[in-house]
Protein backbone atom coordinates (compact mmCIF):
# COMPACT_ATOMS: atom_id res chain seq x y z
CA UNK A 1 0.00 0.00 0.00
CA UNK A 2 1.09 3.11 -0.90
CA UNK A 3 1.75 5.78 1.90
CA UNK A 4 -0.32 8.95 2.68
CA UNK A 5 3.00 10.94 2.54
CA UNK A 6 2.03 13.80 -0.38
CA UNK A 7 -0.72 15.85 -0.36
CA UNK A 8 -2.48 16.10 -3.49
CA UNK A 9 -2.56 18.38 -6.77
CA UNK A 10 -5.65 17.39 -8.86
CA UNK A 11 -6.83 17.96 -12.30
CA UNK A 12 -9.85 16.74 -13.17
CA UNK A 13 -11.43 17.17 -16.59
CA UNK A 14 -12.22 15.91 -20.24
CA UNK A 15 -9.35 14.94 -22.77
CA UNK A 16 -7.71 18.33 -22.23
CA UNK A 17 -6.92 17.05 -19.09
CA UNK A 18 -6.40 13.74 -19.55
CA UNK A 19 -4.32 14.58 -22.47
CA UNK A 20 -2.46 16.70 -20.79
CA UNK A 21 1.08 14.25 -20.02
CA UNK A 22 1.04 13.77 -23.53
CA UNK A 23 4.76 12.71 -25.24
CA UNK A 24 5.96 15.27 -27.89
CA UNK A 25 3.95 18.01 -26.44
CA UNK A 26 5.01 19.71 -22.63
CA UNK A 27 1.67 19.45 -21.25
CA UNK A 28 -0.30 20.83 -18.21
CA UNK A 29 0.33 17.91 -16.09
CA UNK A 30 3.87 17.07 -16.57
CA UNK A 31 4.72 20.80 -16.06
CA UNK A 32 2.79 20.59 -12.64
CA UNK A 33 4.48 17.42 -11.72
CA UNK A 34 7.65 18.45 -12.40
CA UNK A 35 7.24 22.11 -10.59
CA UNK A 36 5.18 20.33 -7.69
CA UNK A 37 7.89 17.31 -7.23
CA UNK A 38 8.91 16.64 -3.84
CA UNK A 39 5.81 18.78 -2.90
CA UNK A 40 2.38 17.50 -4.35
CA UNK A 41 1.18 14.57 -6.43
CA UNK A 42 -0.51 15.89 -9.76
CA UNK A 43 -3.11 13.56 -10.03
CA UNK A 44 -4.90 12.93 -13.40
CA UNK A 45 -8.35 12.96 -13.15
CA UNK A 46 -9.31 13.61 -16.60
CA UNK A 47 -11.52 11.94 -18.56
CA UNK A 48 -11.83 11.44 -22.26
CA UNK A 49 -15.02 12.60 -23.75
CA UNK A 50 -16.64 12.72 -20.59
CA UNK A 51 -19.06 16.19 -20.34
CA UNK A 52 -20.20 17.09 -16.83
CA UNK A 53 -23.50 14.72 -16.42
CA UNK A 54 -21.22 11.60 -16.51
CA UNK A 55 -18.19 12.79 -14.69
CA UNK A 56 -19.83 13.98 -12.24
CA UNK A 57 -20.18 10.90 -10.52
CA UNK A 58 -16.68 10.35 -10.78
CA UNK A 59 -15.56 13.20 -9.43
CA UNK A 60 -17.80 12.27 -6.25
CA UNK A 61 -15.68 8.61 -6.09
CA UNK A 62 -12.61 10.69 -6.66
CA UNK A 63 -13.13 13.47 -2.86
CA UNK A 64 -13.43 11.24 -0.01
CA UNK A 65 -15.60 11.50 2.90
CA UNK A 66 -14.30 14.39 5.34
CA UNK A 67 -13.82 11.35 8.35
CA UNK A 68 -11.20 9.71 5.85
CA UNK A 69 -8.16 11.31 8.08
CA UNK A 70 -5.61 8.75 6.45
CA UNK A 71 -6.23 9.98 2.69
CA UNK A 72 -4.45 12.62 1.15
CA UNK A 73 -5.10 16.65 1.52
CA UNK A 74 -6.29 17.75 -1.90
CA UNK A 75 -4.41 21.24 -2.15
CA UNK A 76 -5.45 22.73 -5.42
CA UNK A 77 -8.06 21.29 -7.58
CA UNK A 78 -8.82 22.50 -11.44
CA UNK A 79 -12.29 21.55 -12.87
CA UNK A 80 -11.63 21.95 -16.68
CA UNK A 81 -14.82 20.82 -18.37
CA UNK A 82 -17.59 22.54 -21.15
CA UNK A 83 -15.61 21.20 -23.98
CA UNK A 84 -17.87 18.60 -24.73
CA UNK A 85 -20.74 19.70 -22.88
CA UNK A 86 -20.88 22.26 -25.48
CA UNK A 87 -21.32 19.35 -28.50
CA UNK A 88 -24.53 20.59 -30.12
CA UNK A 89 -27.76 17.89 -31.21
CA UNK A 90 -27.79 15.12 -31.54
CA UNK A 91 -24.15 14.91 -30.46
CA UNK A 92 -24.60 12.26 -27.28
CA UNK A 93 -22.32 14.16 -25.13
CA UNK A 94 -24.75 17.73 -25.58
CA UNK A 95 -25.66 18.97 -22.40
CA UNK A 96 -27.94 21.81 -21.76
CA UNK A 97 -26.65 24.85 -20.85
CA UNK A 98 -28.67 25.39 -17.70
CA UNK A 99 -28.01 21.67 -16.85
CA UNK A 100 -24.41 21.91 -17.12
CA UNK A 101 -24.24 25.62 -15.26
CA UNK A 102 -25.89 23.21 -12.65
CA UNK A 103 -23.94 20.63 -12.72
CA UNK A 104 -20.35 23.10 -12.45
CA UNK A 105 -21.81 24.35 -9.49
CA UNK A 106 -22.59 20.60 -7.84
CA UNK A 107 -19.17 19.89 -8.27
CA UNK A 108 -17.85 22.50 -6.87
CA UNK A 109 -20.47 22.35 -3.59
CA UNK A 110 -19.19 19.08 -3.28
CA UNK A 111 -15.51 19.64 -3.47
CA UNK A 112 -16.10 22.49 -1.00
CA UNK A 113 -18.24 20.74 1.57
CA UNK A 114 -16.32 17.57 1.32
CA UNK A 115 -12.64 19.07 1.14
CA UNK A 116 -13.67 22.72 2.40
CA UNK A 117 -9.40 23.91 2.21
CA UNK A 118 -9.12 23.26 -1.71
CA UNK A 119 -8.36 25.98 -3.30
CA UNK A 120 -10.42 25.57 -6.90
CA UNK A 121 -9.66 26.98 -9.81
CA UNK A 122 -12.45 26.45 -12.86
CA UNK A 123 -10.41 26.36 -16.30
CA UNK A 124 -12.80 27.63 -19.32
CA UNK A 125 -13.09 25.29 -22.13
CA UNK A 126 -10.98 26.68 -24.98
CA UNK A 127 -12.77 28.38 -28.44
CA UNK A 128 -13.34 25.72 -31.13
CA UNK A 129 -11.95 26.39 -34.18
CA UNK A 130 -14.48 25.63 -36.48
CA UNK A 131 -12.47 25.63 -39.79
CA UNK A 132 -9.74 22.92 -37.86
CA UNK A 133 -12.79 21.20 -35.98
CA UNK A 134 -14.12 20.60 -39.26
CA UNK A 135 -11.10 19.50 -41.59
CA UNK A 136 -10.32 17.32 -38.98
CA UNK A 137 -14.29 15.65 -38.94
CA UNK A 138 -14.20 15.08 -42.38
CA UNK A 139 -11.37 13.55 -42.81
CA UNK A 140 -12.36 10.57 -41.00
CA UNK A 141 -13.51 7.69 -42.29
CA UNK A 142 -16.60 7.78 -42.60
CA UNK A 143 -16.65 11.87 -42.14
CA UNK A 144 -18.09 13.16 -39.32
CA UNK A 145 -20.49 16.48 -39.28
CA UNK A 146 -19.14 19.33 -37.52
CA UNK A 147 -20.03 18.70 -33.79
CA UNK A 148 -19.33 21.87 -32.25
CA UNK A 149 -19.78 25.83 -32.73
CA UNK A 150 -17.39 28.70 -31.71
CA UNK A 151 -20.25 30.93 -30.52
CA UNK A 152 -22.21 28.02 -28.49
CA UNK A 153 -18.94 26.96 -26.84
CA UNK A 154 -18.32 30.36 -25.79
CA UNK A 155 -21.70 30.49 -23.88
CA UNK A 156 -20.48 27.46 -21.92
CA UNK A 157 -17.09 29.21 -21.08
CA UNK A 158 -18.69 32.00 -20.07
CA UNK A 159 -21.00 30.58 -17.59
CA UNK A 160 -18.01 28.92 -16.40
CA UNK A 161 -16.61 32.27 -15.59
CA UNK A 162 -19.82 33.92 -14.27
CA UNK A 163 -20.11 30.71 -11.80
CA UNK A 164 -16.29 31.38 -11.11
CA UNK A 165 -16.40 35.15 -10.45
CA UNK A 166 -19.94 34.59 -8.27
CA UNK A 167 -17.91 32.63 -6.21
CA UNK A 168 -14.80 34.34 -5.90
CA UNK A 169 -12.77 31.46 -7.29
CA UNK A 170 -9.72 31.29 -9.27
CA UNK A 171 -10.72 31.36 -12.89
CA UNK A 172 -8.27 30.97 -16.00
CA UNK A 173 -10.19 32.21 -19.17
CA UNK A 174 -8.17 30.35 -21.88
CA UNK A 175 -6.64 31.97 -25.20
CA UNK A 176 -10.05 33.36 -25.98
CA UNK A 177 -10.26 36.56 -27.50
CA UNK A 178 -13.11 36.51 -29.55
CA UNK A 179 -10.49 35.51 -32.67
CA UNK A 180 -11.47 31.67 -33.90
CA UNK A 181 -8.80 31.43 -36.50
CA UNK A 182 -6.25 32.88 -34.07
CA UNK A 183 -6.83 29.46 -31.83
CA UNK A 184 -4.84 27.14 -34.42
CA UNK A 185 -1.69 28.61 -32.86
CA UNK A 186 -2.25 26.77 -29.77
CA UNK A 187 -3.98 23.90 -31.03
CA UNK A 188 -3.57 21.12 -33.33
CA UNK A 189 -7.14 20.45 -34.01
CA UNK A 190 -9.20 23.06 -32.87
CA UNK A 191 -10.41 21.45 -30.02
CA UNK A 192 -7.61 20.53 -28.07
CA UNK A 193 -4.27 22.13 -27.24
CA UNK A 194 -0.55 22.22 -28.69
CA UNK A 195 2.22 22.63 -26.34
CA UNK A 196 2.33 26.26 -26.86
CA UNK A 197 -1.38 25.91 -25.92
CA UNK A 198 -0.41 24.41 -23.07
CA UNK A 199 2.78 26.49 -21.94
CA UNK A 200 0.30 29.36 -21.91
CA UNK A 201 -2.06 27.77 -19.92
CA UNK A 202 0.55 26.78 -17.27
CA UNK A 203 2.32 30.52 -17.18
CA UNK A 204 -1.61 31.47 -16.56
CA UNK A 205 -2.05 28.89 -14.28
CA UNK A 206 0.70 29.80 -12.28
CA UNK A 207 -0.09 33.18 -12.63
CA UNK A 208 -3.39 32.69 -11.32
CA UNK A 209 -2.29 30.90 -8.15
CA UNK A 210 0.33 33.65 -7.32
CA UNK A 211 -2.56 36.02 -7.02
CA UNK A 212 -5.07 34.20 -5.47
CA UNK A 213 -3.91 31.47 -3.75
CA UNK A 214 -0.09 32.04 -3.33
CA UNK A 215 0.00 29.38 -0.32
CA UNK A 216 -0.10 27.11 -2.57
CA UNK A 217 2.31 28.24 -5.07
CA UNK A 218 4.97 25.67 -5.17
CA UNK A 219 7.48 28.11 -4.27
CA UNK A 220 6.04 28.47 -1.17
CA UNK A 221 5.68 24.97 -0.37
CA UNK A 222 8.31 22.96 1.19
CA UNK A 223 9.93 19.55 -0.41
CA UNK A 224 8.09 16.60 2.04
CA UNK A 225 11.99 14.94 2.31
CA UNK A 226 14.61 17.94 3.12
CA UNK A 227 17.26 18.88 0.21
CA UNK A 228 20.26 16.37 0.80
CA UNK A 229 22.46 18.88 1.49
CA UNK A 230 19.84 19.61 4.51
CA UNK A 231 20.48 16.15 5.81
CA UNK A 232 22.13 15.18 8.73
CA UNK A 233 24.60 12.95 6.56
CA UNK A 234 26.34 10.96 9.68
CA UNK A 235 23.07 10.52 11.65
CA UNK A 236 20.25 10.58 9.31
CA UNK A 237 18.12 9.10 12.00
CA UNK A 238 18.09 12.75 13.15
CA UNK A 239 16.68 13.89 9.68
CA UNK A 240 14.16 11.20 9.60
CA UNK A 241 13.55 9.72 12.60
CA UNK A 242 14.75 6.85 14.17
CA UNK A 243 13.41 3.69 11.80
CA UNK A 244 11.11 1.28 13.44
CA UNK A 245 11.24 -1.42 11.21
CA UNK A 246 14.37 -1.92 9.06
CA UNK B 1 -9.28 14.66 0.81
CA UNK B 2 -8.50 12.47 -2.35
CA UNK B 3 -10.14 9.03 -2.23
CA UNK B 4 -8.63 5.83 -3.11
CA UNK B 5 -9.91 5.54 -7.14
CA UNK B 6 -6.70 4.62 -8.45
CA UNK B 7 -3.64 2.37 -7.75
CA UNK B 8 0.34 3.25 -7.73
CA UNK B 9 2.86 3.14 -9.91
CA UNK B 10 5.70 4.16 -7.68
CA UNK B 11 8.94 5.37 -8.80
CA UNK B 12 11.67 5.35 -6.22
CA UNK B 13 15.54 6.98 -6.85
CA UNK B 14 17.40 9.60 -6.63
CA UNK B 15 17.75 12.89 -9.65
CA UNK B 16 17.88 10.06 -12.04
CA UNK B 17 14.05 9.44 -11.03
CA UNK B 18 13.21 13.07 -9.47
CA UNK B 19 14.03 14.32 -13.49
CA UNK B 20 11.64 12.08 -15.06
CA UNK B 21 8.96 14.44 -15.67
CA UNK B 22 11.07 17.71 -16.70
CA UNK B 23 9.80 19.74 -19.21
CA UNK B 24 11.62 20.24 -22.45
CA UNK B 25 12.66 16.76 -22.39
CA UNK B 26 9.69 13.73 -22.49
CA UNK B 27 11.04 11.35 -19.07
CA UNK B 28 10.14 8.02 -18.09
CA UNK B 29 7.52 9.63 -15.39
CA UNK B 30 5.42 11.85 -18.37
CA UNK B 31 5.87 8.75 -20.54
CA UNK B 32 4.59 6.36 -17.92
CA UNK B 33 1.93 8.70 -16.45
CA UNK B 34 0.49 9.11 -20.26
CA UNK B 35 0.48 5.39 -20.84
CA UNK B 36 -0.98 4.35 -17.46
CA UNK B 37 -3.75 7.33 -17.64
CA UNK B 38 -7.24 6.35 -15.87
CA UNK B 39 -5.32 2.94 -14.46
CA UNK B 40 -2.54 3.84 -12.41
CA UNK B 41 -0.77 7.20 -10.66
CA UNK B 42 2.29 7.12 -11.22
CA UNK B 43 4.09 8.96 -8.41
CA UNK B 44 7.78 10.58 -8.08
CA UNK B 45 9.47 9.65 -5.08
CA UNK B 46 12.87 10.42 -6.56
CA UNK B 47 14.98 12.81 -4.36
CA UNK B 48 17.74 13.98 -5.99
CA UNK B 49 21.12 13.72 -4.28
CA UNK B 50 20.18 11.52 -2.08
CA UNK B 51 21.80 7.74 -1.64
CA UNK B 52 20.47 4.76 -0.13
CA UNK B 53 21.53 5.41 3.67
CA UNK B 54 19.12 8.53 3.10
CA UNK B 55 16.59 6.74 0.93
CA UNK B 56 15.62 3.88 3.12
CA UNK B 57 13.87 5.95 6.10
CA UNK B 58 12.05 7.55 3.34
CA UNK B 59 11.33 4.80 1.36
CA UNK B 60 10.08 3.32 5.38
CA UNK B 61 7.42 6.65 5.39
CA UNK B 62 6.20 5.73 1.96
CA UNK B 63 5.36 2.16 1.76
CA UNK B 64 2.08 1.62 4.37
CA UNK B 65 1.66 -0.44 7.18
CA UNK B 66 -0.34 -3.96 5.35
CA UNK B 67 -3.31 -2.93 7.74
CA UNK B 68 -4.14 0.21 5.75
CA UNK B 69 -6.34 -0.89 3.90
CA UNK B 70 -7.63 2.62 2.34
CA UNK B 71 -4.96 3.30 1.23
CA UNK B 72 -4.20 2.42 -2.87
CA UNK B 73 -2.18 -0.22 -3.74
CA UNK B 74 1.16 -0.63 -5.16
CA UNK B 75 0.93 -2.60 -8.44
CA UNK B 76 4.88 -1.71 -9.26
CA UNK B 77 7.16 -0.18 -8.08
CA UNK B 78 10.60 1.03 -9.78
CA UNK B 79 14.10 0.87 -7.55
CA UNK B 80 16.76 2.95 -8.76
CA UNK B 81 19.28 3.85 -6.86
CA UNK B 82 23.24 4.06 -7.15
CA UNK B 83 24.37 7.08 -8.59
CA UNK B 84 24.98 8.96 -5.82
CA UNK B 85 25.96 5.57 -3.37
CA UNK B 86 28.98 5.20 -5.67
CA UNK B 87 30.32 8.24 -5.60
CA UNK B 88 34.22 8.03 -4.28
CA UNK B 89 35.53 9.49 -1.33
CA UNK B 90 35.51 12.43 0.25
CA UNK B 91 31.71 12.56 -1.00
CA UNK B 92 29.24 12.61 1.86
CA UNK B 93 27.06 10.66 -0.78
CA UNK B 94 29.49 7.98 -0.99
CA UNK B 95 28.22 4.94 0.38
CA UNK B 96 30.14 1.65 0.57
CA UNK B 97 29.13 -1.14 -1.81
CA UNK B 98 28.43 -3.97 1.00
CA UNK B 99 26.57 -1.27 2.60
CA UNK B 100 25.07 0.04 -0.37
CA UNK B 101 23.84 -4.07 -1.26
CA UNK B 102 22.28 -4.55 1.99
CA UNK B 103 20.18 -1.32 1.91
CA UNK B 104 18.91 -2.37 -1.18
CA UNK B 105 17.75 -5.53 0.09
CA UNK B 106 16.17 -4.17 3.18
CA UNK B 107 14.63 -1.87 0.71
CA UNK B 108 13.27 -4.63 -1.57
CA UNK B 109 12.71 -6.74 1.76
CA UNK B 110 10.38 -3.79 3.39
CA UNK B 111 8.46 -3.72 0.18
CA UNK B 112 8.13 -7.38 -0.02
CA UNK B 113 6.84 -7.34 4.01
CA UNK B 114 4.27 -5.12 3.93
CA UNK B 115 3.40 -5.14 0.02
CA UNK B 116 3.74 -8.69 -1.03
CA UNK B 117 1.69 -8.35 -4.42
CA UNK B 118 3.92 -5.35 -5.26
CA UNK B 119 6.11 -6.30 -8.72
CA UNK B 120 9.35 -4.62 -8.27
CA UNK B 121 12.13 -3.48 -11.04
CA UNK B 122 15.56 -2.95 -9.56
CA UNK B 123 17.03 -0.26 -12.16
CA UNK B 124 21.03 0.22 -12.62
CA UNK B 125 22.54 3.29 -12.19
CA UNK B 126 23.62 4.44 -16.01
CA UNK B 127 27.25 3.91 -16.73
CA UNK B 128 28.92 7.40 -15.76
CA UNK B 129 30.93 9.18 -18.70
CA UNK B 130 33.85 10.53 -16.64
CA UNK B 131 35.02 13.19 -19.40
CA UNK B 132 31.51 14.91 -19.60
CA UNK B 133 31.23 14.66 -15.64
CA UNK B 134 34.57 16.34 -15.28
CA UNK B 135 33.92 19.21 -17.76
CA UNK B 136 31.20 19.65 -16.02
CA UNK B 137 32.50 19.92 -13.02
CA UNK B 138 35.11 21.74 -13.88
CA UNK B 139 33.22 24.48 -15.11
CA UNK B 140 31.21 25.38 -11.81
CA UNK B 141 32.40 27.84 -9.87
CA UNK B 142 34.20 26.73 -7.45
CA UNK B 143 35.41 23.91 -9.62
CA UNK B 144 34.58 20.28 -8.04
CA UNK B 145 36.89 17.87 -8.28
CA UNK B 146 35.57 14.74 -9.89
CA UNK B 147 33.51 12.60 -7.80
CA UNK B 148 32.45 9.04 -9.62
CA UNK B 149 34.68 6.83 -11.27
CA UNK B 150 33.14 4.74 -14.49
CA UNK B 151 34.36 1.69 -12.89
CA UNK B 152 33.42 1.98 -9.53
CA UNK B 153 29.83 2.97 -10.61
CA UNK B 154 29.67 -0.51 -12.42
CA UNK B 155 30.15 -1.93 -9.33
CA UNK B 156 27.05 -0.68 -7.76
CA UNK B 157 24.84 -1.96 -11.40
CA UNK B 158 26.54 -5.16 -11.16
CA UNK B 159 25.35 -5.21 -7.79
CA UNK B 160 21.95 -4.38 -8.10
CA UNK B 161 21.68 -6.79 -11.20
CA UNK B 162 22.84 -9.77 -8.95
CA UNK B 163 21.02 -9.14 -6.44
CA UNK B 164 17.92 -8.86 -8.91
CA UNK B 165 19.31 -12.14 -10.37
CA UNK B 166 19.18 -13.88 -7.10
CA UNK B 167 15.40 -12.62 -5.97
CA UNK B 168 13.80 -13.21 -9.59
CA UNK B 169 12.89 -9.67 -9.97
CA UNK B 170 12.83 -7.56 -12.90
CA UNK B 171 15.77 -5.71 -13.77
CA UNK B 172 16.84 -3.14 -16.18
CA UNK B 173 20.62 -2.77 -17.16
CA UNK B 174 20.60 0.69 -18.16
CA UNK B 175 22.10 1.33 -21.46
CA UNK B 176 25.62 -0.01 -20.34
CA UNK B 177 27.71 -2.00 -22.83
CA UNK B 178 31.68 -1.29 -21.47
CA UNK B 179 31.84 1.70 -23.02
CA UNK B 180 31.99 4.70 -21.53
CA UNK B 181 32.24 7.05 -24.68
CA UNK B 182 28.94 5.74 -25.94
CA UNK B 183 27.02 7.27 -22.97
CA UNK B 184 27.23 11.14 -24.09
CA UNK B 185 24.55 9.96 -27.07
CA UNK B 186 21.77 9.39 -23.67
CA UNK B 187 23.01 11.48 -20.97
CA UNK B 188 23.41 15.59 -21.12
CA UNK B 189 26.07 15.61 -18.42
CA UNK B 190 27.78 11.89 -18.15
CA UNK B 191 25.51 11.03 -15.30
CA UNK B 192 21.98 11.91 -16.02
CA UNK B 193 19.94 11.26 -18.81
CA UNK B 194 18.50 12.72 -21.87
CA UNK B 195 15.28 12.42 -23.79
CA UNK B 196 16.98 9.74 -25.83
CA UNK B 197 18.29 8.07 -22.69
CA UNK B 198 14.83 7.84 -21.19
CA UNK B 199 13.55 6.79 -24.24
CA UNK B 200 15.62 3.85 -23.98
CA UNK B 201 14.83 3.58 -20.33
CA UNK B 202 10.74 3.37 -21.37
CA UNK B 203 10.79 1.09 -23.94
CA UNK B 204 13.36 -1.61 -22.04
CA UNK B 205 10.86 -0.87 -18.84
CA UNK B 206 7.73 -1.69 -21.17
CA UNK B 207 9.73 -4.83 -22.31
CA UNK B 208 10.40 -6.04 -19.07
CA UNK B 209 7.13 -5.66 -18.03
CA UNK B 210 5.42 -7.49 -20.56
CA UNK B 211 7.85 -10.27 -20.48
CA UNK B 212 8.25 -10.84 -16.22
CA UNK B 213 5.09 -9.02 -15.28
CA UNK B 214 2.62 -8.62 -18.17
CA UNK B 215 -0.42 -8.19 -15.87
CA UNK B 216 0.66 -5.02 -14.97
CA UNK B 217 1.52 -4.15 -18.43
CA UNK B 218 -0.65 -0.69 -19.51
CA UNK B 219 -2.62 -2.30 -22.05
CA UNK B 220 -3.59 -5.35 -19.75
CA UNK B 221 -4.84 -3.05 -17.02
CA UNK B 222 -8.34 -1.59 -17.95
CA UNK B 223 -9.34 2.14 -17.46
CA UNK B 224 -11.00 2.69 -13.79
CA UNK B 225 -14.19 4.71 -15.10
CA UNK B 226 -15.09 3.36 -18.90
CA UNK B 227 -14.24 5.04 -22.15
CA UNK B 228 -16.89 7.59 -22.74
CA UNK B 229 -18.39 5.57 -25.34
CA UNK B 230 -19.57 2.48 -23.37
CA UNK B 231 -21.23 4.79 -20.86
CA UNK B 232 -24.96 4.44 -20.62
CA UNK B 233 -25.42 7.78 -21.58
CA UNK B 234 -29.22 8.56 -21.30
CA UNK B 235 -28.48 6.80 -17.44
CA UNK B 236 -25.18 7.22 -16.21
CA UNK B 237 -26.33 5.83 -13.07
CA UNK B 238 -26.61 2.27 -14.32
CA UNK B 239 -22.92 2.84 -14.84
CA UNK B 240 -21.53 4.50 -11.85
CA UNK B 241 -24.02 3.57 -9.66
CA UNK B 242 -26.73 5.73 -7.92
CA UNK B 243 -25.07 8.93 -6.30
CA UNK B 244 -26.04 8.96 -2.68
CA UNK B 245 -24.97 12.93 -1.61
CA UNK B 246 -25.42 14.68 -5.53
Amino acid sequence: MAANVQDVFMLVGDSLTQGGWAPGDTGIGQRLAHAYARKLDVLNRGYSGYNTEWALPVVEQCIAQREDERAPKIRVLTLWFGANDACIKPSPQHVPLEKFEANIRKMINLVQSRSPDTRILLITAPPVNTHQRKADLESRDPPVPLDRLFETSKQYADAVRAIGEELGLGILWVACGEDEAAFSDFSPDGLHLNERGYEVLYDELIRVISDKYPEVHHDNLGFVFPPWKDIDWEHPERTFGTSKTV
